[in-house]
């Protein structure tokens, strides 16, 4: 994952790309009703091309979508991409890409993502921690009238089977429940990784302005033109109509952490990736009732399942990572009761970034897995994507209960 | 809305009509990985057909699609259909149809709901109260281990628009988190619709057998094979694309009110209907900004938002409305201290149905509407679908605050 974003001159926008150097298999979901995206044609099942080399995520609307490019080129120097010829450099770089909407929040209305983004997110790419909060895509994002960012989550299901997800919530709803100003998300908590967050003190909710009301919401009034965009990911095989499918469920984890969503004014969309290389090692007992493929029916639903709640859980890891910037206040800052118990922004890397325990390469190493429990069990917290494995460790302290948890980049 | 069911002879099924003589233009929405349909793909946008007469909800697996035929023979007796010839019998009724899985769960496999079912349910058919609970199509549903349900919920939007939502929750997730046991959808009450239902005490959770778990789960070693279905419906004028659209965002609120949802077992299905009939009287001030055919985006919003929390809801008024049968416990006798403030399930009516205030035709002369509030504003709980509006009482009695609820046959 590489970032790669600009908050002066004008700007307040960026670009994420999640590199897969050894391509994925792809699927993706657009469930709002006003998208940006391109290549996602080629994600159906059936078509030609079976695996992505990059997703893009960029703010900028339609026009971000040419960071994209600057991804593509960055590949194709690297000589990484589909071969449509007889040498290594006859590629096409496969790189699937959606926008959300942020133009104008740095004040200039032209100050958007171009192919630089693109080329310098994807050169900034690596394995190790995953920087969250105002960076990449979520540099200018807003959300429910708040400061939106970017966040990650990641599970492990036990089994050798990992789960991981990544957002830029840039939402027309709320991802907090107005009646009582708690992030909807909050409850999908894995050990402590959000760090003591809890519901704000009922005066705290009433004095924002936002709280107070039923939960009752609507898209009135609001900063009309929004979008969610990110990416689940497992290193479970699945085929391109299985990743799709994840991706559809994923969408499931968005509608439980924002509050209303899949509006006409959010172009929400969700790619899944699958690098292929986790296997199933413990038994599938019903194989033989529900088969799906080679793989276990059973195995399928927890995978999806552990991809919406990974989801939901990068929401509100975008929310309290999130920092006031350009008149949009952070949720910590406008419901610091709710974050009294964090230990709020990290400082020590500028900007929402938390540079965390270095960024090793730990594809091989993977963390200890201290209890792996079957079935939507939760171990160490880390995520394999293609080549880079990176993890989420909050600030630096391991879970007694076993989940380490780290702010990425 | 007409209900169809059979609790003895080795039944446990049934059959539930949604007639909307003069048509409705309708979409549908099959976001679930087992799904059973018919007449599904004339509801896509540019196909011919625009509106449909029925749509059937039916226990029986995808033997209970026969229950649609039934239905079509009902429509041509009264001559209600797409005409394709030259003399008013000569019609075609349109009746697309969802079931669920129930096979067995009365005891007998080949006990199941066929064409009588829904030509019986077409006749039941009726304005005025709904009954929900332990009938018609989820007669022999079950959630999460617990007993499922029939359930309805809708909402006035002011301007006189209206919007409802009508399920038969039989799902292989949970509609309640096991760490609390508290219904998912609690949250969403609308005035005290759920008469007094609150978290249940800790200890009621923690004996259950249900609680005490994170809030993680899997669809292991569940009743495996399951479906939620259900209609959300308005008189807002809409096309049969944004019908899709309806249906796709009531999802969320499938979302919202069940965990896991949308599996590989589930093969959840939404249909939206919109009767035309109705208009929308106050300036749409953002009309030039975003126009969508002739409705103001922000109505269209408000609309699909206010279909999702309708689902979510009914999804509640089932699970509290259902009763213990054949091995299925209910939630309110599981967690009785959840129920304890509720005025209980019905008993005037008979296996969870309420005949409330008897079920005259309300069409022409709507609850009056205390304080109609603009944009996701709750007045009275008032649902008008064609030419049946049917009107949801809490136990015979009016809030306050201006929601009128009624258990509805």
């Amino acid at each position: 994952v590489g970032h790669f974003d600009k908050s002066d001159e004008g700007f307040l926008s960026g670009t994420t790309v999640i590199l897969t150097r050894d391509g994925a298999v792809g699927g993706v979901d657009v469930s709002g009703g006003g998208p940006g995206t391109r290549e996602t044609d080629l994600l159906a099942p059936g078509n030609l091309v079976e695996r992505a080399h990059a997703i893009v995520l960029s703010g900028g609307s339609a026009y971000g979508l040419d960071a994209a490019h600057g991804t593509m080129l960055w590949l194709e120097e690297q000589q990484i991409g589909y071969p449509v010829g007889f040498t290594p450099d006859q590629i096409v770089p496969i790189v699937p890409a959606a926008i959300l909407f942020d133009l104008g929040r740095g004040g200039l209305f032209t100050a958007r993502p171009d192919q630089d983004f693109g080329y310098q997110a994807a050169a900034n790419a690596a394995g190790g921690p995953v920087a969250t909060g105002n960076v990449g895509a979520g540099m200018g994002a807003s959300a429910g009238g708040l400061k939106g960012g970017f966040g990650t989550a990641s599970i492990d299901l036990g089994d050798g089977i990992y789960v991981a997800a990544v957002v830029a919530i840039n939402a027309a709803g709320q991802p907090f429940n107005p009646a009582t100003c708690e992030l909807y998300g909050a409850y999908l908590e894995v050990g402590d990784e959000f760090g003591g967050l809890t519901t704000p003190a009922p005066e705290d909710c009433q004095d924002s302005g936002f709280g107070g009301s039923s939960a009752s919401t609507t898209t009135e009034g609001v900063n009309a033109l929004n979008t969610t965009i990110g990416v689940v990911a497992t290193n479970l095989p699945l085929t391109k109509a299985q990743a799709g499918k994840m991706a559809a469920v994923a969408h499931d984890g968005m509608a439980r952490g924002i509050r209303p969503v899949h509006t006409q004014f959010d172009g929400d969309t969700i790619f899944a990736l699958s690098t292929g290389k986790g296997q199933i090692t413990s038994e599938c007992t019903t194989a033989a009732v529900f088969p799906v493929d080679a793989v276990c029916t059973i195995v399928l639903n927890d995978v999806f399942q552990a991809g919406a709640d990974a989801f939901t859980r990068a929401i509100v890891h975008a929310m309290i990572d999130a920092q006031t910037v350009a008149g949009l206040t952070s949720y910590c800052d406008e419901f610091p009761t709710a974050c009294a118990g964090t230990s709020g922004p990290a400082t020590d890397g500028g900007a929402g970034q938390t540079t965390g325990g270095g960024g090793a390469t730990l594809e091989e190493s993977p963390l200890p897995i201290p209890t792996p429990v079957t079935g939507g069990g939760l171990g160490a917290a880390v995520l394999l994507i293609a080549g880079a494995l990176f993890l989420r460790r909050r600030r630096g302290h391991t879970e007694p209960g076993g989940v380490a948890a780290r702010a990425t980049g």
